[in-house]
């Protein structure tokens, strides 16, 4: 192992920079050569390589987003695109490929290990829904971000008896709504693994409000439906007696300084990626399992969402 | 001047609870006793008043929201409505009254000084927009809050190429977004009081592109149109060569522990209430003119919104 | 199992008010009437028990600090303490005891736990170095607020060429120092466990200024050493080359509105420790270990300080 | 005017790189070519200047310290320093001059401008104190993390009955620690400009706890003490009835990004600042006076420090 190379593919997550950063300098540390990749998939079929020493990451463990960038990249699920891409690895003589992304891009990188290169990944994502591993780079930072929200809109909830519901991101998946809206103190949290109806809503408002609660907290994961459609179904059900209003966050749940969590993760799993690729694995992917982080095959992580903590959803009911 | 109330209306705005805190205080230390009303004009026509001593205000520098609640109340607007409220006060010996709030709540305000009782008016809003001040206490928060959204998205904005269009609170006015847009580096503004063509917004964007800018961060204020629109329109009409996102923050705008700015103006502006009460004045309304708090007649405080800078807005256009 | 009590004792950490709110609200659901204890130990000798509901915890969730207040008590080294506070929870018929902090609580915990009383005890300490749980309810706040004070003075220390030592909290224990070093990007960590030597120091810091580094951040942990005489040492000992500076953030380590994590990790504890007593256990601590909630003797929990993460000391000397 | 340099000088503070952003941009609209200079004064002498494009300040709206860095220039003290400047300038062409800094800057500025240099002051430091500006860039930001250290601090002090000394910057000046500590509701202030005795404190606490306060919040600007010695004071002089523990936060009242107002406050100067350049203006500082924008005589704004508002320090001892 003499080069590695390291690139960020997908939707971009807190502390994929801080990972990129642990990655060089282990690295430069144990001798070798490091690049980064910009662009992600994409970048790396048009060859945009960038030798990195310890400067080209100083600063990185506190921004946001991914300083390498990321990009969609449509050849790459056709069968010429990873074939390719080992090809550009090899010419340039890069040994081993660390992958930080999530579902899509571990897909690639196994593709590319099939063409003889190492390549490892690293979960980053803020879904949390990656198989065989507990935690996924920049899930604590959305989660963090998510319950501020709900927090912040409480100073009005409770000032003037409103109810808020919030879409949480999380298409397929319910993680971040679970633990944003049990640490934002949510009353109501509806995810997608989790059926619901609206009448058991409105039987759990209803009771609130004679228990004399005057607002109601709602989050809702994008899988599970839309905040507006629930703040129209709840204001025409609730005989007017609500005043209901949809908060969509968006885009900031992805944004902002990671926090010391996703950092510390971010910095282990990068110097791990870096020994598991000394140590000659491949179609690895460095997962956090029993609390201690482990090597999970790649073919593992893909294919499916890791299933919801039913526990910690009826404890988010209990005591919201 | 033997007794004092204070109460909140109208929309709630951070800070407003740091204002009742100095009113309660400052009359206290003046050997007043001082009285909170809850839930606005409609909790003065119930009879909700609570005495209030120095730790009834402990903590409430700190908080967002309003403790004293807020209410929309219809009967202020019939006639009826403020007599019964005088008297009320009156039976009470109520010398004087504090409300907090915007435009509809100094109309009450008004009409309740028109049957005798002394009333001062502190301008609580986030929008900034009230006539005969240059800030409202709130305002500076929102615009904290409304900046750090668009500082966040930056980041998924830059990793992806990605560019957002940011709804930002103010139907009728825009200096939130003005400044909100402006302290978060928008690079687009959008605001009711100054006409904008779909195609002109185009244009910067296709220059900004030629420039080589791969995002562009675009604020618009409520009462320029909305967000999910301009995200529509953009995206039919720049080819897809641009992902375009909306970004709906809502009422976290509203939320959040005051800034110290609006801490340092609620409490200033609380103590010249008592004193301006206990100098008989009514119907006025503590202001800030050229640096300092001034008193205005409430007649010149309502009725109107305050207009634009337009000197910050071509400033914010040109630095973007 | 008909009535529980909940205390908080030694020094506070964020997220005991989460736990509080959540060994309260399960309770409650789980049919039981619930007791807060003011004060502590101290507290619980002098009466000081207030029945809770659900409103009494509404909140908690957000805040930092204690609200049922932490106290020092002698008595309770004592024989006769532990002994007085078991009759008073008797008299009360209070079956069962949740007691959240440290070493010294614990030992409490346990005294009383001879005299029968059922008692559980949540570990609540920023030092995060209790044996047999991987993590404590505050850590991951106070690991948040040095990480930020790091950062913070990054920016000062960039502009001016100016180096810092910051000294954490951490009598006995490095683990806030080194997860919150490593998180903000420290280039030196000093911790009580690691033997260390001025020399030593000497010569990182002039190889870093031998690679063309303006700046440096040391971070110390009490236990290891103060900040001022690292300073003066650094100053005496590098020719005046460097200016170097302390910073002593001292307490705020303990407060502020506690992460997502902590809120979590608090939330499932409380959960649990109410589920230990409803299953008659007594003298347990819930902890964390391989990543998921456990019980422990609380005899494994006292006497010693769990030993600091040598590899990742490691790594954040690799990466720093 | 056809090119235009911009250096910062002296202690950094948040905002000084908005203010470089928007001197630059505003700057290259007016047609002109800019220039940054490293290292203030000393960088000055050494040439270290750096032709500037909308690029080179992309994201420094956001970030806090000085980017183009501060240092200390002995050499501008000595007659020949000042005079050197000035030709490098001219040789280079360069025909104005802004420079950001405090007291200490703007006398360079001053002998610069003697030398036929155009040169125009913009006021930033986080003390407040400079005469003829109402605002400085970086003082809000500056009270926005004092008050939240005292915010924090209280947490721990409510909980365990806790008297905390905190020692603001601020060496001749109470601006930040009057600002700060009124925000963040301190109980006792303590300036450089108003005497103070100990006696006097002593009774203000002992009154407090009479009221049954069990905590108070002292704030002290370096200027008038240092805290270390207070809190022995106290301690030895209230007969160990009052636990009391400093917080010295120190340079991280430097740092952090800029608040709303000094990003708005900062780019406003800014442009200010090229506008007056090209209006042929020399000499001048832009401040904020009577709530605007204005220019003010460099010889007006060194030489003393400004004068404390007595009057909201009265309120700040009102309402504490």
């Amino acid at each position: 192992m003499k080069k590695i190379a390291v690139l960020t593919s997908g939707g971009d997550a807190p502390g994929m920079n801080a990972a990129v950063r642990a990655v060089v300098r282990c690295g430069l540390v144990a001798g070798l050569r490091m690049y980064g990749i910009r662009r992600g998939y994409e970048g790396l079929l048009e060859g945009r390589f960038e030798e990195m020493d310890n400067y080209s990451v100083s600063g990185l463990m506190y921004s946001g987003g991914s300083r390498l960038e990321c990009a969609r990249c449509p050849e790459m699920l056709e069968p010429h695109g990873p074939e390719a891409a080992a090809q550009i690895l090899e010419r340039r003589e890069i040994d081993g490929l660390v992958v930080i992304g999530g579902d899509g891009s571990f897909r690639g990188a196994l593709k590319i290990a099939e063409h003889g290169i190492k390549v490892i990944g690293l979960p980053g994502t803020i879904d949390n829904d990656i198989p065989g591993t507990e935690r996924t780079i920049g899930f604590d930072t959305a989660c963090d971000t998510l319950s501020w929200v709900i927090e912040r809109l409480r100073d009005t909830a409770e000032s003037h008896h409103r109810t808020f519901v919030v879409e949480a991101m999380g298409r397929h998946s319910g993680w971040l709504a679970l633990f944003g809206g049990l640490a934002g103190g949510a009353d109501v949290i509806l995810l997608p693994e989790i059926p619901w109806e609206h009448e058991a809503i409105c039987q759990t408002i209803t009771r609130r409000m004679t228990e004399g609660r005057t607002f109601h907290l709602v989050v809702i994961a994008e899988g599970a439906g839309r905040a507006t459609d629930l703040v129209s179904w709840l204001q025409a059900n609730l005989d007017g007696e609500l005043e209901v209003r949809a908060c969509i966050p968006g885009h900031i749940q992805r944004g902002g300084t990671p926090t010391t969590l996703d950092r510390v993760l971010a910095t282990r799993m990068g110097q791990r990626a870096v020994q598991a690729l000394q140590a000659g694995r491949t179609a690895m992917m460095i997962g956090e399992a029993k609390g201690e982080l482990a090597e999970i095959p790649l073919t593992e992580a893909t294919g499916s969402c890791r299933t919801i903590d039913k526990e910690l959803y009826d404890l988010a009911m209990t005591v919201g």
